[in-house]
């Protein structure tokens, strides 16, 4: 594939953001990577969003958005992939600068997700799941991973507790970043004391909704100069690749097949192995979802994610630093903004931009993004 | 760009078709395809379409769709252009395999409008609309192209009976198309008196809904050797724009600026004028759109568009054939399926599988796929 390089990148905060509708959302993420970018206009528009037909009875919205930011006469389209949404915009448009048909892009992940006026949002999101065979069951997506989590336990011996690690981590990180809905520290005892959702899963388990919207401009790295102050980003692999969209088809429900597919691929693309990875953005929706990532990316035998955390090696700091914005867990989860925030999130440790939870010397950065419960997944590694 | 060529085919009749579901009317379409290419697998899968998480409840269309034809493992994903949903899914595929990222990809559009378990047809399609600034003042889809219509009308003085042969020619093709939903002929009488939706668009002027799948598969040109029966059929151009959400918002809401972008943009990528092109299925999802297309296209002169249709021009046989399958008016207009259906047509064409409404000497089809109210327009022209 033609190199790549992302040359802006823009993101709102993620909180109830009442005074502002899903497209001053994604105009503001928008404007902030063409400005990043030095860039008035692209010859492109991807957007990735999950839920706006549902949420506020709005298609079409990759032209909704380009009429909006005056893109007039560009190119348009919505990419959607459940909760992997955002990073199948990326996707999306790095083939379509890699294919040689239009020469920039901009990418916007956009989710408004509270002040409905359509849909229930836990029945919105429960189309992210089979509605046939799993959702006519009544098991909401919460459901299905609290499902999940509580048979990983069984098998492998965890207690509830050993995954703390992962949401303590999360929350230590959003403090230092500005973008995050939850900026407060969290304590293991209040890990424990936390409401149930749905068994196992309590709330410091589970990822807050949120409305936001996070975007990248894309370009030839060729058309890049690599002398300026910011050191240049370069995208050295995508990859994407599917499950069985129900939990219950598949022989291992454990096992992130997708993850280990799109990772391996991913790998091969960038001529890498795991232990090249210097910072990990990963989709902890939900605590087990961190401890199924990294086992099926390599960094942890079958189960055995927790351990990760428990070592204390996820931190900042540690061998393998995840979720150095916050993650899904506490940065908030706008869900089909989600996969660009963590792009973004990538691009800004690779530029040493991330204060207190900047990593040293960063190289080489992987973000996951997950749709549906592991259905849909797709993983990209950035570099200088 | 890469030379793409279409190596296989497939489609569903569009009807109500209660006995089957989205999956399997989406399966059909994809089946039907790959049988015809002589392919079991495929690289990636795009789908295309508007409507499943409000009709059906179901997101994450391109994985639920993956899963159930069994590509397990590959790549999929949904783009959603409201109705030009399929060719901007097409568009994808295409770039996809440009890019060189993938080496055959599966592009289906697929939608099921009868039987839902979610919101009101009507309704849903509004969301093709601006939601905050048309839809919140309580028009609908076909309210706002009945408000095109009547200007046109006011600014060029036609009267209604005037747009009479679109749909004419449209039913009269539609009754050799197995696959069409509404195979009769219809009269000057009979449109004449049709019952009124939105005046002055009446039931004759307005495309019918339906259940329906088609589907093509896609491999790099230079694969397909030229010598089998059948000719081989390639992508000379592919071409997207956009223009206001909002009708509203327009200069001039009479004219198709997105359709005079593109289909310029693909004139010249396939080193073509207008006169060239010997078959043309056009988005006739109201009368007065075959109208404005034809003339922002470059087959007739502004506010002329009637004129083609009333010297005959338009049928099998005349100068520029259009709707020769049935158009959207009597084919039926399964949204997101739509522009699927168009590239699959002018397939049917070069192949010279038309039967009774095949163009004699066809070498060049176009097909141009519009979403909202003119907002996103594609335009795609093949050749043998």
């Amino acid at each position: 594939m033609r190199e790549i390089a992302i040359l802006g990148i823009g993101q709102t905060v993620v909180e109830e953001q009442w005074d502002k509708s899903l497209r001053e959302i994604g105009g503001e993420a928008a404007f902030a990577a063409m400005q990043d970018a030095g860039l008035e206009r692209v010859d492109a528009l991807y957007v990735g969003n999950m839920l706006s037909s549902l949420v506020s009875g709005q298609n079409q919205l990759g032209t909704f958005l380009s009429d909006w930011i005056g893109l007039w006469r560009q190119e348009a389209v919505k990419v959607e992939a459940a909760c992997a949404s955002g990073a199948a915009a990326f996707r999306a448009g790095l083939m379509a600068v890699a294919s040689g048909e239009v020469d920039s892009a901009l990418v916007v992940g956009a989710e408004k997700m509270t002040d409905k006026v359509g849909h229930d949002v836990t029945a919105a999101l429960a189309t992210a799941a089979d509605a046939d065979y799993e959702v006519e069951q009544g098991v909401s997506f919460v459901g299905l991973n609290a499902l999940i989590m509580r048979r990983y336990m069984h098998e492998f011996g965890w207690k509830h507790e050993d995954f703390a690690p992962f949401s303590i981590n999360a929350h230590a990180n959003a403090i230092h970043n500005p973008f995050a809905r939850l900026r407060e520290k969290i304590t293991l005892e209040k890990y424990k004391q936390a409401g149930m959702v749905a068994t196992p899963i309590n709330l410091l388990d589970a990822s807050p909704i949120g409305d936001g919207a996070a975007a990248a401009v894309i370009v030839p790295a060729e058309k890049v100069l690599n002398h300026s102050a910011r050191p240049r980003v370069i995208v050295a692999a995508s990859a994407a690749a599917t499950d069985t969209i129900a939990v219950h088809s598949r022989r291992d429900p454990l096992f992130l097949r997708a993850a280990y597919e799109s990772s391996q691929r991913a790998y091969q693309m960038a001529g890498i192995s795991p232990e090249d990875i210097d910072v990990f953005e990963l989709h902890d929706a939900f605590s087990i979802m961190s401890a199924l990532s990294l086992e099926a990316c390599g960094f942890a035998e079958r189960g055995q994610g927790p351990r990760l955390g428990l070592d204390n090696e996820i931190s900042v700091g540690g061998r393998l630093p995840v979720c150095t914005r916050g993650g899904l867990k506490a940065r908030g989860h706008p869900v089909g903004a989600t996969g660009m925030y963590q792009i973004v999130e990538v691009v800004q440790q690779l530029r040493g931009e991330c204060g207190p939870t900047q990593v040293d010397g960063v190289k080489i950065g992987m973000a996951q993004n997950i749709g549906g419960s592991g259905a849909t997944i797709l993983t990209h590694i950035l570099k200088t």
